[in-house]
């Protein structure tokens, strides 16, 4: 095997080895069925054990109750952003936004094709630094539901405390939508206050090309305008066991992978005491150097996302210039942003973040 | 390696094994990137090769002119039956479909949803058995398109000639539209005769969640119902090299080693050649035989999925049981047909039609 390096993309990111030495081993024929996962039918009993047996998985990590439904879907959190608005609102409807972010605020846009979306808190002010809070005295009392994005890749905040939904607006039926794309399984999220959460797997769930959906069973029961395509619906999804058409079967077993990994190590909990572990090394260093910069509001930082900046672009430049020679890679800013970005999801081993702390240490003692 | 047996499966389906064992070969570190296409970023260089080596090879084995653009996305051909009317019709447009299969009127149904879809041929009479001509007569002269679809995999037939949109039809813009899922590289396919082709991998292209759209440029022009989210444009897809969000890659991944193995094999061409090959073995005992009986009008055969019946439920329970012993596998016809149903897509190799065509034989001689 060529030497593999320590990946800090906020996604797609770093996977387990020993989960892709399982996909690896499988690859020419799955066990019992005579077929790799990649050209298995998924009517078949092999497939039905491995769709079976992730959705059992990720329940028992997540510790989803049973009034909720879990898919598989495909489209990423980019068409969740649709299917929600046309799921859970009818056309024109009033919903409801917080913009923490990039992804919050292209989630607010899709909104607004389809109805009256209102920004019910924004921390665009500051760019996103903070996780801003919903002022009740604003909020839209017929909004169908409020959305808002966990964690938020770009700035690297997150929500340590969910959104609250004003009483008035949660008796007229007002659900909590959260997006957890880049903090699923990396943090405790407790699923039953919400009543909807959507996540692109290419963080911490596995391979892009599956997106994961929980949804509270009574939603499927709402009318659906009737131009929704079929495979815009939560219901024939849910109905077909996320089987409505052909699935991305290998991504669903590949995920499932994942799940077990998951569990293994000790489950979810486990996994947010880690991440604090692999985050703290970073924060630490930024909050006593004259060197680093943070750029996400102390309170509100992300355990999955570390940004920082460096004095200048050069600096920039020279540090990022080192991490890559020494193996670490994707750890530029997004570009909105500059600066450095770790991004550290379950799949980063503690060593990979060990060397990028060392690093920033000997470069800081370097640059006095 | 377990023994991998002969998957008949109407898709996901058989894909050749040096495909797989390349997949495999590098799934822990993909020569160059330090990391698995797996987690590999799709804003990487090594992804940016991969997905432009990918659609370089599928323009060459399908000679797709430059005035067209090729997109992987996901959602399936079932996605596509509504992308298709939702970004080539406006809302309440008269589009029409010929119905020639279970997916054709799928794909109607969901132009239904969205605009006035008419059925300008049908073969629903005879239980879809046969390839149905356009009525020029009965043809909406304001159609925005004509869809139809080339092979249709329950009865096994295939348009071995392009339906023809009538000249009024065609001078008011109607567009040729394709659904080739299941006969992609598996028989030459003149593209510049369609204006839009689509195609979902799992059968002649890749592993199932990656979904091919092969368009002309002109139509990404065409004006949107504001309505229509994001993820269900062509255009913004197009204008970001199907890189709008995070793409399935590893799915795009897989599909170009399929594309590089069909042309190293000696392309298109040379694909449909050797399904001539494998469809002719089975076709020839099927008419020449007391027991089984062909489902699809000959003329109408496809080379894809081989359709026949035996006379009664309890020998075809007892052919498909001999199968199943001797490594054939997913031979079971589809539930609204019965019968036998042997999917030959690219992948399934000369052998496995082979033992097939001997099974056949010696089940016959043993039933006089």
């Amino acid at each position: 095997m060529e030497e593999r390096v320590y990946n800090f993309s906020a996604g797609p990111s770093m996977m387990p080895l020993p989960v892709l030495q399982e996909a690896q081993k499988d690859l020419l024929c799955y066990p019992g069925a005579g077929a790799s996962v990649l050209e298995m039918s998924h009517r078949s009993k092999s497939f039905d054990d491995i769709i079976n047996e992730a959705e059992a998985t990720l329940r028992r990590i997540m510790n989803i109750p049973d009034d909720y439904v879990v898919l598989f879907l495909q489209g990423g959190a980019t068409l969740q952003f649709s299917m929600v608005a046309m799921n859970l609102a009818r056309q024109g409807d009033t919903m409801a936004f917080i913009k923490s972010g990039q992804f919050s605020t292209k989630a607010m846009k899709e909104g607004e094709r389809w109805g009256n979306a209102v920004c019910a808190a924004s921390s665009e002010d500051k760019n996103f630094s903070y996780i801003p809070k919903v002022d009740p005295a604003n909020f839209p009392k017929d909004a169908r539901f409020l959305h808002f994005t966990g964690n938020n890749t770009v700035f690297g905040t997150a929500f340590w405390q969910l959104p609250q939904i004003p009483a008035e607006a949660k008796a007229n039926g007002c659900r909590l939508v959260g997006d957890w794309s880049s903090a699923i399984l990396g943090m405790d999220i407790d699923v039953k206050a919400h009543d909807l959460i959507y996540a692109g797997a290419q963080k911490n769930i596995g391979p892009a090309g599956v997106t994961v959906v929980i949804l509270k069973k009574e939603i499927l029961e709402q009318e659906i305008d009737p131009v929704l395509p079929i495979m815009l619906r939560y219901k024939p999804a849910a109905d077909a066991r996320s089987m409505y058409n052909t699935p991305p079967c290998f991504a669903i077993y590949v995920s499932g992978l994942m799940f077990k990994w998951v569990e293994q190590q000790g489950g979810v909990t486990e996994m947010e005491r880690r991440n604090r572990i692999k985050a703290g090394l970073l924060y630490d260093i930024i909050d006593n150097s004259p060197l680093y910069t943070g750029l996400a509001a102390k309170e509100d930082r992300s355990l999955m996302n570390v940004t920082f900046t460096l004095p200048d672009k050069e600096l920039t430049a020279e540090f990022l210039s080192l991490c890559q020679s020494r193996g670490m890679i994707n750890l530029k800013g997004y570009r909105s942003v500059g600066g450095v970005r770790a991004s550290i999801y379950n799949g980063m081993p503690l060593e990979g973040v060990q060397l990028l702390a060392e690093t920033m240490k000997e470069f800081e003692a370097s640059h006095k």
